[in-house]
Order: C-alpha cells, then structure tokens, then sequence
C-alpha cells in the first residue's frame, strides 16, 4: 500500500455503472521522489481533502470496495493518524 | 485510475480476436511529470479525442469491458467533467 | 496496453514448459522516454521485427494467448497498422 | 519480490475491516535508486524496525497474509539473513 | 516478462512457510537504464549466478511455481541462450 493524501476530487457524470455513487478523490503519493504525480481512488472510509491516507493498489482495491466487479485499481482503505519513521519524528 | 487525455487512435487490422470491434484510442497521462509517456485503453463510454477521462489499468480494465477473456489492461471508465485540486482552481 | 516495436528475438532451451513452442520477442516501448528499456513479450499475432504492435501486459497477457497457465506477463495482442496522434500525423 | 528494510509504523484507527488487527510498517526499498520512496506493507512474520525483509507485491501480497479477501498490494514474506550480491561481500 | 541477470542469493531463514524449499535469487534488470535496481524472484528452472535469465512478473510468477498460494510476484521462467536485438549483434 502507498501513503498519499488527499488533494481534490474528480466528478464524471458519464462512466461506467458500476462507479455510479463511488466518491472519486485525487491524491498524491507522500514520501515520493515523484511528487506531481497524483491519481484517482475511490474511497471506502469516509475520508476528506487533506487528509493522510492509505491507499490499496491493484486488485486489492476492488476488496475494499465489497463491489469485485467494480473496474477500479485504487482504494482508500483507512485514514492515518500517525506516520512513525525512524530517524524522523 | 488515473487521469488522461485522449489524444489520438489506433488502428490495428490484425489482432487478438477479443480485441475486434473495440474502439482503441491512445492516452496521455494527465497531472504526471512524464508528460510524453502514451498508452492505449479500451473506451467503454464513448470518449473522444481531446477529452479528459478516468483510465482503470490493470485486472479492473476488463470489468469495465464486460469482456473478462479480453486480453486488455486499460480501459476508459469515465468522462470527467471537472477535476478540483485544493490549492488551484 | 501500451504501443512498442519489436526489436529482437530471444531463445530460451531450458523454460518453463508451457512457454515451450511460444514465440519470444523483444521489444521496445514506444511514446514513452524510456528509451532504452526492453523487455519480452510472447507473440500471438505473426508479428515480426520492426513492426509497430499493441502490447497487453499483466494478467491481460494470458488471455490472450488462451493458456491461462502460463507464466507470462506480456503478449503482443496486435499488429498496428497506423496510430494517429493529434497535433502530429 | 523486492528486499525493503523495515523504517517505520502506521497507526490507522478508521481502516478497511479486513485490515484490522493487521501490523503495518513502512519500508523503504533496498538497492534501488529510488531511495527516498517509501510504502506500507503488512507484515505477516514477524518482522521489526531496521530489519532487512523480502517484501511480494500485488496479488500474491494477499496469499501471505491467508486473507484473500483483505485489501492488500504488499506484505512482508522473509525476514532476510543474508543478501549475497556476486562483486560485493 | 523482462530478462535479467543473477547476481546474487537471498537467504531468509523466518518466512512464509509456503516459500520453504524455494530458491530465492537476486536480479538485476537487463536492458534498462536502471541498473541499479535489484529485485528478487524465485527459480523455477535451474539458474545459476551469472545467467541471463527470464523473468515473469506478477501474478503469472505463481503459474510458473505451480504453486498458487506462493506468496510471490517474480520467477525464473528461462534460462536465455541467445538475445538478439536488430541493430546490433
């Protein structure tokens, strides 16, 4: 799983069906030399621009969902309160 | 997923038998550093050149298809009306 | 699926026996600023070197080669006759 | 797989269900030039901050921990004795 | 599948029990402009330090095992004779 926080969200009125009521956030990955990078999950824990999240990728993403038929590839799977790295605080 | 481009089509006469009548159209990565990076997805919404979409990659691009035994990786899931990114407009 | 030319041949004598009797090409990606990056694909197509084909990579790549025991990764899924990028010819 | 060396621990409180209970540690990938990128993995052996580990990516994360349906991309496979590089010690 | 070359041993004495038995090599990427960069895959075939080999990724690494609930994403799949890429000899 990667660390990424939330930075927007992505509205499509026309996509596939089984993405109908999914919320779509923007993210960039944290702790990443490639920081303009950003990507699109769907989130399953409720969260909110700004905040630190962990992110499934692959297959594991559409587990989170509950939904395996959902064409997706990166789910927010929980919300982070702390991040601990050794040499840092 | 990630967001992309439409920026131009393929057309490929000979190829996997699953692949015939789909629309494939050539992609580049939207919000990324490597800017001259393309792809190929499968459309499934109708998209066209110069749109912005959302691309599922991966196993999740075949649900998108309704086509399981397709031998694809990318499929285009929505249309995107608007991208809001905290801290632009 | 990403667009690549094929480059090159490779033989293996000793392989996994349900690569056996499959051809390997190598290729190398096109659009992309990895230049010189290659890898190997198994053909399902007739493809030959210096042809432009569309490349199906992952899990993607066994179905197209209708052996989904096999231990690939990358299968030429097309033979491209012309990719139209908009902006250029 | 890849080899990381274990750096540090996420606490996440609001997580997918699947995930509770589970130890997750942040890695920072060996012998890569990527050396600032870091990632969360699941650990199912056992392992601890500064240990050298062999990490399996993807769907094969999920067979390590015996809970295919948990939304995982990485898990910790091997706590790594030793790491012979031929032209190193 | 991408080719590279064996360069070292991994020995990890706690790990998943599937991969008990398992020979574990380390690689480094042939044909890439990271050549830094060193993975480890399981052997399937026999290769020995110094080979060039064949190297399937992700899922389909499983295949070659035949063992699916091998919590792996890299095998030795071949062991190259010969690569032969146009240009040069």
């Amino acid at each position: 799983m990667i660390l990424g926080q939330v930075v927007g969200t992505v509205v499509a009125t026309r996509k596939s069906e089984t993405l109908v009521g999914q919320k779509l956030l923007v993210l960039k990955p944290l702790y990443t030399p490639a920081k303009e990078e950003v990507f699109v999950a769907v989130d399953t824990v409720g969260a909110g621009v700004g905040e630190t999240v962990l992110v499934a990728l692959g297959s594991g993403a559409r587990l989170a969902l509950h939904k395996e038929q959902a064409p997706i590839d990166a789910a927010i799977v929980g919300i982070v309160d702390t991040v601990k790295i050794s040499g840092s605080e």
